[in-house]
């Protein structure tokens, strides 16, 4: 078994892209995070929900939790505004990590190690070129394995 | 719009259940984590499916990465069995932070506030005794708002 035949499709955006277009994205599938493309199209990032969550709450709520009572229904329904010709680059957290990436031709135990190492929910998975290695974004994205379904397939002979 | 109001059923396990269990419902529901239950009902901590993926691992492997190459296929069919009579409790970071709890009667925005400020995928609802407040895992659980959900809601206004 391997990352090749492990992977699957996942939803991806650009660094370009609108974050409320990655929004609806998530919401739509029920997402923990998006896979964030570079302008080539190689892993750059993961963009967690919660980061699109933070981008919605006024900077004095996160700082002054109890703040977060003064602000009344009508203004809670428009706080998807703030997401508002805002791109995807500019949600990402200045340290947000690289995504975890797997060759195309790596085994199940190697992508379980990479996981596991990076305590990381999802691992990229792209096919490299002929005799190139590592653990950069480069190379065509073939689709995303997460823990769950590793664990799926892994649990497939228990 | 209140966090009772956005509580949806969410799977959970508790600290004695079999870690072999809590990956079936991981695989099952494709999450990428299960909230875990105290012996009161009460929400302890979230166990990432990521966790689950690392106690497959050999520690050698993990330490180097490389040596996961040298484990055959068989093996790797077998790794689940390293989860059989293991519990939940046993699965679990000593270091795992306790889970972003939020009251019945929290705001929208109050809920968004807690997940930005905790960076938490999820977070859990539970009904307080009348005038108790506070982080604490204490109080009846009635359900989960993760951050793709909490999105969801916020841009049906959108």
């Amino acid at each position: 078994m391997r990352a090749r035949d492990l992977a699957e499709p996942f939803p991806t955006v650009s660094l370009d892209d609108q974050a409320l277009d990655a929004a609806r994205l998530l919401a739509e599938h029920r997402l923990p995070g998006l896979l964030v493309l570079d302008e080539s199209g190689h892993p750059r990032a993961v963009l967690p929900a919660s980061q699109l969550v933070r981008m919605l709450v006024p900077g004095y709520v996160i700082e002054d939790p109890s703040l977060a009572a003064v602000i009344d229904e009508a203004h809670a329904d428009r706080l998807c505004d703030e997401l508002t010709g805002v791109s995807v680059r500019e949600c990402l957290p200045r340290d947000a990590p690289a995504p975890a990436v797997a060759s195309d031709d790596d085994t199940a135990v190697e992508v379980a190690a990479l996981m596991a190492r990076t305590r990381s929910p999802l691992v990229a998975v792209v096919q490299r070129p002929a005799g190139r290695r590592g653990t950069s974004g480069g190379g065509e994205l073939l689709g995303v394995i997460t823990a769950s379904n590793l664990l799926h397939r892994l649990l497939g002979n228990a």
